[in-house]
């Protein structure tokens, strides 16, 4: 397989970089393969666990902290790796200094004609940008945000197949969900259940979005598990999106404790209908905005979108939304997720879909 | 209560500014109580899901994106909120418009005599670096890390209740662990078995970050739990630490499934006398380091610290370590972790200790 690093000499050529430097988790695994475990927050020991330096002959250096595990694929995808010290306890923890010291001698190793680097915007801390700035007075600084989003828009196979992988986990997670509701138990309890099973399958820690919300708490649609108890005939609302290694799943499911009402039965029924719909015209040049709109025409307007991308993020292009004309391609994977809320419920229904052609 | 923002006039006053910008979770939790949950990862629909903006004369306007939860105290505070859009799906998500243009109006509103901003370098994203360094081409940039840093170092009351709350997490947790442990089940079901505990007792998902590691994997003193499974004599090293709307708990406990061999259980007496010698011996006035050194004298060298500070982040100053001769004061909230790793197993235990003097 070629490295995705490949990928980036058309925006170093569009516009005319001397260097990219990769900041966002998003990329840093796209790119470079390396992911970190992001559930504890913000790390005392480190600024960014790691960034990638990309020179314009595609010269790649993954600067990384040495209490993170390096990517297994690093030999195979032509990638140099530097550590830099972070947890210590012999000395005061001064992460930053030896992290940038080490930034400063890859970028003194590179030779700039014009310090034209490409950056995330929104990713890059004030230490860095104040470093390139001290190193090259006369930097420029042009945001890869766009570039990178767009290169993601369509997954390689390889993609395809860790998002598949998420979303197993969240067929396990549904599967759970229906064998534990009952009568009784919080929603919190309920979910302890479904994510251990989750956690069980992958033998690991796996980083879990969810709504998961009964009785008239789905009527808004989702929210957090809470200590709310679930009674007999409660409709259960589930949206399970998990990352796992750095690709995220997500599905949704609803389901009532006992017997729908027959109200309820004809609302489920819709919503399966719209799902079918989308499902069914989904397909290479179709635009997006128009799997929105025969979705909302057979179910009426729900307040949010019919369904986006999923990849490294859990909600990127293509956004399946009134407004846009994008046309589906190829290798897209995208979420659709129809939905009808009423004043004591509300019934959504997630799949995931792609096409190879 | 007076409003910890405050404690920005010593700062303000001695670097002569005209503004802060806290933009890392810890500071925003600090200063106007936002807190946020974490364990989702980066956000594809803010920035940043709060800056808050101190001029000198301590007007402060917390900026919230709009699918964030404002801090329930901000009236007794007097803290302005404003939000900011951030998930739309009638229009593109372009949420740095609508808050980069809001932050330009709030900075707009204030007289800047010299532009000089206290920032948090580690946190400001180049995003907000560009468009301050765009409305005042002369403004400079003062990191304001070492002196909020400082401020954190010793707790006020109510911090140490919220910590308090937060260790009492870890004893449940703790708990658990002794009474769920047995031959058979992996670690990860034990883990799934004492979160779940945790999270009941508070009615809501608490981030978790655990060493949880059994047998011989203890011997090099943590690790995420994994699918590896526990058997008859196996010791377990469980290091568990929960936040709780923002601040950590802390504590470490080391047990054996079935019985203790002879040997184990004199590592054991001896890592509790020196956790018993490091509680006898902190109390203000004394030296981090002499805390430090009679731990370590009375078991020998281990390869991480005695302990460290615990509050909105796991580890802070005071770190008790052998360089840091930093005399220990009135409501610091120390963890005291000592531990022996043998061969095959090691014992490390943690609690964490504050005084009122």
């Amino acid at each position: 397989m070629k490295s995705r690093i490949e990928k980036l000499v058309v925006a170093i050529e569009a516009h005319q970089l001397d260097a990219c430097l990769i900041t966002s988790a998003a990329s840093l695994r796209y790119f470079s393969d390396f992911y970190f475990y992001f559930e504890y927050g913000a790390s005392p020991f480190h600024v960014l666990p790691a960034v990638l330096l990309v020179d314009k002959s595609l010269q790649s250096t993954l600067l990384l902290a040495d209490n993170e595990t390096p990517p297994a694929t690093a030999a195979g995808k032509n990638l140099s790796i530097r550590t830099y010290s972070s947890y210590v306890y012999e000395t005061p923890l001064d992460f930053n200094r030896d992290f940038l010291n080490q930034l400063k001698s890859l970028f003194g190793d590179m030779n700039f004609r014009t310090s034209r680097i490409g950056i995330e915007k929104n990713s890059l801390p004030f230490v860095i940008t104040e470093l390139l700035i001290y190193l090259h007075p006369s930097i420029e600084f042009i945001d890869l945000s766009p570039d990178i989003d767009r290169l993601r828009i369509v997954k390689d196979d390889d993609e395809i197949e860790q998002i598949r992988a998420a979303c197993g986990l969240c067929d396990i997670g549904q599967t759970a969900a229906m064998k534990y509701a009952r009568p009784g138990i919080t929603e919190l309890e309920l979910f302890t259940m479904m994510r251990a099973e989750m956690d069980n399958a992958v033998g690991l820690r796996v980083p879990l979005m969810a709504d998961l919300v009964s009785g008239s708490r789905s009527a808004t649609g989702g929210g957090m598990p809470a200590d709310k108890v679930i009674s007999e005939g409660d409709l259960i609302l589930s949206d399970l999106t998990p990352c796992l290694n750095g690709y995220w799943g997500d599905s949704c499911n609803s389901f009532v404790v006992g017997e729908m009402s027959k109200k309820q039965s004809r609302t489920f029924a819709l919503v399966l209908e719209a799902l079918d719909i989308g499902i069914g015209a989904i397909r290479p040049g179709v635009k997006a905005s128009t799997i929105d709109e025969m979705m909302r025409k057979h179910i009426g307007n729900y307040p949010h979108h019919s369904g986006h991308g999923v990849g490294l993020h859990y909600h990127e292009e293509p956004r399946i939304v009134p407004y846009n004309h994008m046309e589906l391609k190829k290798n897209m994977v995208i979420a659709l997720e129809p939905a009808i809320y009423e004043k004591d419920y509300g019934i959504r229904l997630e799949h995931l879909v792609t096409f190879f052609s």
